[in-house]
């Protein structure tokens, strides 16, 4: 769609793309690249870099260069950057910095940075409710910030947040209606403090394109706009993603692979010490083993089902209470229904394995054992994995780390207990 | 915030709070409740349904009140619940509907579900390039469709896609001024038929409220609003999670736990077959395992380790293409980081248990045989798991697949064999 008759050039390339580009290139090519362009776009494709090329760019430049292109921000990506820095280059940083700009940027920096207050940006329209229509539409063409103006909110003298307005009503309205008359009193707002997981589900619940944010004397301080928010959900995916696999999407802005090795070894060793106790149940109950080492055939089996079974449970339940399907005022009848359908499938798996055991082996006892075993390892194994990230939630720690090697290794080890006393039992009396 | 001086009280508690009373109902209150809101209002509340709740409340409804609500929603909404009434039931719902919207929910059925044509509304502004900015506020002050204006789109007489404008910009222009001399050319866009997951990515990358869909004319047909994009980027992430763990998003809309259990068996089938393989290795092996049974004991380990950070690489993988940190021009640096990170834990899981074995049992052969191949294993997990969703993505299968059960049933495998044949071949030589 381009057209070459536009006079700005450089707005052919969207920032996005050119941060894309960036990245391709050696940390050498990437400073001589950057040095190219002016503060304004430099901050533009700034925003955009992941967070290793980001911070590998950031080292090459000096605290001038930084402070030019952060007073070209929105003060919430500056302050990101900001708080990326050591403390001295920040402070550095920050005194190089338009008054304005650094004020701003100095405000947010004090919000934890999974709250609204952390995620907001401050450039937003409010307008006092006493100003009518003519007076306002005189304001907003005096406004210089590029990008869309999501709503415009409307305030009091002292700030405090009263309504707000969609910008086609003041275009619909008479030039001496006062905004009060016409703004929307029924307003969805968050404090700072709130959780970032918890504004991107209220902005998403309620389809708004932005949200406002206010202090505790409700005045609002900042807004959090729709993609800050898809950022936030694409964030907290990851991090469930990463945590049921058994690994931390904290690895994302890790270069090292020794890093990156450790932190995903600590969440081995939970698989390690599963294995060791197993390895430990297997040597108490080496007397049946040595009886019947057929029963070791399908330890594989048992311990594989169940471990599987676990992690569809978990998983369901811990999306289900990250998107909202599953609350926990309806626990029992989440968990009721995990529990039926581990029996059904716990039913079908014994059937088919107990069958294939008893013609390899020739051995009956060895197919009622590896049967049952199954039915009752599966069904166990999909009330653990509904259960423990249920209580996880109730105890207030992230569900998703439940749904990984922690729910995979509980049920390996509850698998192995239940085949084995059921063995030792049922040989004893059949023989 | 709200206020009781306001006229309309049914604002006060909004449609997404309606639908999760609604939801928390029996079906015959849940009906009752329905029957008392006015179309309107019924519309926005269906909008805000799970699919379960959903289809039960429409089960419930008449051809005639269906239609009725229908009429009032948004046509991309209206268009998805026709698509999942009975062919029947469907023709006479949109008979039943007012001309114009039937048009438009018709037009949209013949978009595929998951391109941007099947997620598109045709509520969008579109203006003429030849209105000056008078005649462009005249037709705005018009407009009767609730909710924000995301952008106005220009277009030429035959409804071809020029440019695009923020309302902002019409405010600050002068009254004379053409639409076409202050349009922004540069405008990003996407044809009816790509891909939903595609279209979430766009208006992620370049921070949009809303893409232009056009037909292969170039004509403006629809626009994806974000608040439609954000629902499939969770909707995505969601059918990501659920075949990493072996079942499938779909279960959420199935409410029989037989036919949950339906998508969930199969793929505890390749976990039941894989179980089955390490069987049949056992049963091979069996002789070397009635001489040293000891070995027996390590197996829970090989197996539990190798699954588990395969899982850790699979994932990482999966969720890199997904966001698109990974790109496939990079492949072999992927590759290999995972590969390095996999000998860099393998090597400190084989010291730890090896050493273990070693104590446990008083045999330096078992020790350096756990040693040596929980190393290996591990190392060669790190690389199918790396490998095989990578494979997927080329071969245009989703990778998520390869991500679960698939990878952890073939790491155990691979992980028993290498054991096994270590195993074998040094307590041949050193007894």
């Amino acid at each position: 769609m381009a057209s070459f008759e536009e006079k700005e050039m450089a707005k052919y390339l969207h920032p996005a793309d050119m941060a894309e580009i960036l990245r391709g290139l050696s940390p050498e090519k990437r400073k001589a690249f950057f040095d190219s362009l002016n503060p304004e776009v430099g901050a533009m494709v700034l925003r955009e870099l992941d967070p290793i090329s980001e911070s590998e760019l950031l080292a090459e430049l000096d605290n001038r260069e930084i402070s030019e292109i952060l007073d070209e921000m929105p003060s919430d990506d500056a302050a990101d950057i900001v708080a990326d820095l050591s403390k001295e280059k920040a402070d550095q940083v920050l005194q190089l910095m338009e008054e304005e700009e650094s004020t701003d940027v100095k405000k947010l920096l004090k919000y934890k940075e999974d709250t609204a207050g952390g995620i907001m940006t401050t450039e937003f329209v409010a307008l006092n409710q006493e100003l009518n229509i003519e007076e306002a539409l005189q304001l907003l063409r005096k406004r210089i910030e590029p990008g869309p103006i999501h709503y415009i909110y409307v305030v009091d003298d002292a700030q405090k947040l009263l309504g707000v307005l969609l910008i086609k009503k003041l275009i619909a309205s008479g030039p001496d209606i006062k905004l009060k008359e016409i703004m929307n009193r029924d307003i969805i707002n968050v404090h700072t403090d709130v959780d970032q997981e918890e504004v991107a589900r209220i902005v998403s619940k309620y389809d708004l394109l932005a949200i406002p944010v206010v202090d505790h004397q409700d005045r609002l301080v900042g807004i959090v706009t729709v993609d800050d928010v898809i950022d936030v959900i694409e964030e907290e995916d990851s991090e469930d993603i990463f945590r049921m696999a058994g690994t931390d999407d904290e690895e994302l802005s890790k270069k090292s692979i020794f890093r990156i090795a450790q932190i995903r070894l600590p969440w081995l060793a939970i698989t390690l010490l599963g294995g060791l106790i197993s390895c430990g149940l297997l040597k108490t109950f080496q007397f049946t083993l040595e009886k019947v080492l057929a029963l070791v055939f399908f330890v594989p089996v048992i311990m594989g089902m169940g471990g599987n079974i676990g992690i569809q449970s978990s998983t369901i339940v811990v999306r289900g209470l990250a998107t909202g399907n599953i609350n926990l005022s309806r626990l029992g009848k989440v968990l009721l229904k995990e529990v039926r359908i581990g029996a059904i499938m716990g039913f079908a798996c014994g059937v088919v394995v107990g069958t294939i055991a008893y013609f390899l082996e020739k051995g009956l006892t060895l197919g009622i054992v590896v049967g049952i075993s199954l039915f009752i390892a599966i069904t166990v194994a999909a009330t653990m994995g509904a259960l423990v990230p249920l209580i996880f939630k109730r105890l207030k720690i992230d569900p998703a780390i439940a749904s990984g090697p922690f729910v995979t290794t509980s049920n390996d080890i509850t698998g192995l207990i239940i085949y084995f006393i059921l063995a030792n039992w049922l040989f004893r009396i059949f023989g």
